[in-house]
């Protein structure tokens, strides 16, 4: 017999990147990983956790955090919410602001499949707004999410997989027209030249905005499982009530206060992957790839032959990149930029095929 | 303006006991803690984390753990999922099994305040068993949840907050006549003279049964957040695609493993405890508490004066007990068993009192 409920059964699990284990010689640029390592100061902090600190529950409200979470980014300590990984602050979004069997979630198609994943757990209605050819938002994003009745919209912006960063205004131009809560998810915005901040940290902010910003990407801390939000404090409120008591535990939590702490150093980082990007770009149009504008740390390519195909010799090679088996997808990968000594390796084998 | 459901709105929080800094000087017999500290093996995973597998995602499946925990236990990795706490694999069940709307949630009362939450959040009817006065479950508690047509029922054995373990064979009957989704809370099992296994390892398991085990307790690792679930492989797929993609890290894999590795070493702290456990129960008993039975790391006592003023007065002692404002517990306190010095610190407070 079968005990899950319907919307479960038919459920197919989002599938993430192929994940080998570190150490065995591939080179991953498949799931947007920072290629260059975590700060010194992360290892510190999680080499100096004690026995008593495992011990005993955690801050379950994460204070620490959150008040070095505020002093960087601007706004109050009750406008953030931790959580394990962004992913949780994603499937916490749904379930506090989108009604099963009705209202429902927003997003714009192709995004983050993982989007769609959490409204079908949460049964909710889906509602997805092509994209423009270059990626950009249509003008009535906002009217056609209002018509469906959409209760929380998600927008990752950097926007993933193309790489495309909307313009600010358009950003508050979607918050002010949206009457649901607009989550604008920042996973790599360290590698792009502008934020959304101040839409929260302005006067407290805009009541329906909540920002996702995590460590996985530009603190090279996916293993880690990190993720924070920044919103109004009413939204982070209601967020709060739901969350799982003890969401973050107390080695993730004085790593990511470490790693908030050493960002100067991390960012370094950022800056290489931004110059290894241009690098990269103008070397695949230089191979007959159609590469879009991207502010982030990945590359969103079409390929001059059977992307499939590429893709899967690559892979026999020892690459990883990753292919989207959907519309407007297809013909393209999305590459995520390595050190030099990757992107080099990448590029050399696609010489080689 | 609000934009969080309904149910969210209505929604009282859980309140998890209070937590003092480590360091502090506070004796804390609050929240259920192992006063032992975890075992060396799990530190030393921790210091062995390496900056490249913080760097990458985590095992999304947590293979690793998933083999040792069927290895230990008995049953097949794939009857098996890690999970972000216990208290993930509680709203993970409940997030599967529990329509919004109608079917619903069952569970004894009084038990653990958390499954109540959950079952709000989740917006599904709550049906609440009244326990025997010696906190034994009715006759008819299947009866009832069936009754009710409960999809899920969440029970803890040993039970808490009064400690009491149900007999195998009231479990497996219980089991069998429940039209739903048992899930056996065995947060304290370690402290415990029998588990509930059987059900889940003896050809497959029972297709409706799912126990609950955590690292928190028996294993001094509340601070790490991890706790898994065994049970029929049915039940565990469906919750792996409902889970958060890398639901546990990179970190609190590694220490897992150790933990169940070195188990003998914290089966020696679980002595320990039940020594101990004995003796305060006869201190308690012979200044006039009564004492309820109890297979767990706490006791359930009923004050000889008001069990409120008993807690005050201890915590302006520095020595944190748990007070239940809720029927049937209002005169007795839930005392976590420490160490025998922290044992002996409570006992000679209540003396001066």
């Amino acid at each position: 017999m079968r005990y899950e409920r319907a919307n479960i059964q038919r459920l197919s699990a989002y599938r993430p990147g192929e994940q080998p284990r570190p150490g065995d010689g591939v080179i991953k640029l498949n799931t947007n990983e920072n290629p260059y390592l975590p700060t010194d100061a992360v290892l510190q902090a999680i080499r100096r956790i004690s026995s008593d600190s495992l011990r005993l529950y955690p801050a379950a409200d994460a204070r620490e955090f959150r008040e070095v979470a505020a002093s960087i980014h601007g706004p109050q300590r009750d406008q953030v919410i931790a959580t394990n990984g962004g992913d949780e602050l994603l499937r916490l979004a749904v379930t506090v602001f989108c009604e099963p069997g009705r209202g429902g979630l927003g997003m714009a198609e192709p995004s983050y499949i993982l989007y769609a994943t959490l409204g079908e757990i949460q049964d909710t209605p889906i509602t997805t707004v092509t994209l423009n050819d270059d990626w950009s938002w249509p003008n009535d994003f906002a009217d056609q999410l209002n018509d469906a009745g959409c209760q929380l919209a998600m927008v990752v912006n950097p926007h993933a997989p193309s790489g495309r960063l909307e313009p600010m205004q358009r950003l508050e131009a979607m918050a002010r027209k949206f009457r649901g809560v607009l989550l604008i998810d920042e996973a790599y915005v360290d590698f792009a030249s502008h934020d959304a901040l101040s839409l929260v940290t302005t006067d407290g902010g805009l009541d329906n905005v909540l920002i996702l910003r995590t460590l996985s990407k530009g603190y090279s801390l996916a293993g880690l499982r990190f993720g924070y939000g920044l919103g109004h404090a009413n939204l982070v409120a209601a967020m709060d009530k739901a969350r799982d008591s003890y969401n973050t535990d107390a080695v993730s939590q004085a790593a990511a206060v470490a790693a908030l702490q050493s960002r100067e150093a991390a960012a370094q980082s950022w800056q290489r992957v931004i110059e290894e990007r241009q690098r990269v770009a103008d070397e695949l149009n230089g191979r007959n790839w159609r590469v879009f504008p991207s502010e982030s740390n990945f590359l969103l390519a079409t390929s001059p032959t059977d992307a499939r195909a590429i893709y899967e010799s690559l892979k026999n090679r020892g690459i990883l990149a990753r292919y989207f088996d959907q519309d407007r997808l297809r013909d393209k990968l999305r590459i995520t930029i390595g050190t030099p000594q990757q992107n080099n390796a990448l590029l050399t084998a696609l010489d080689e095929l």
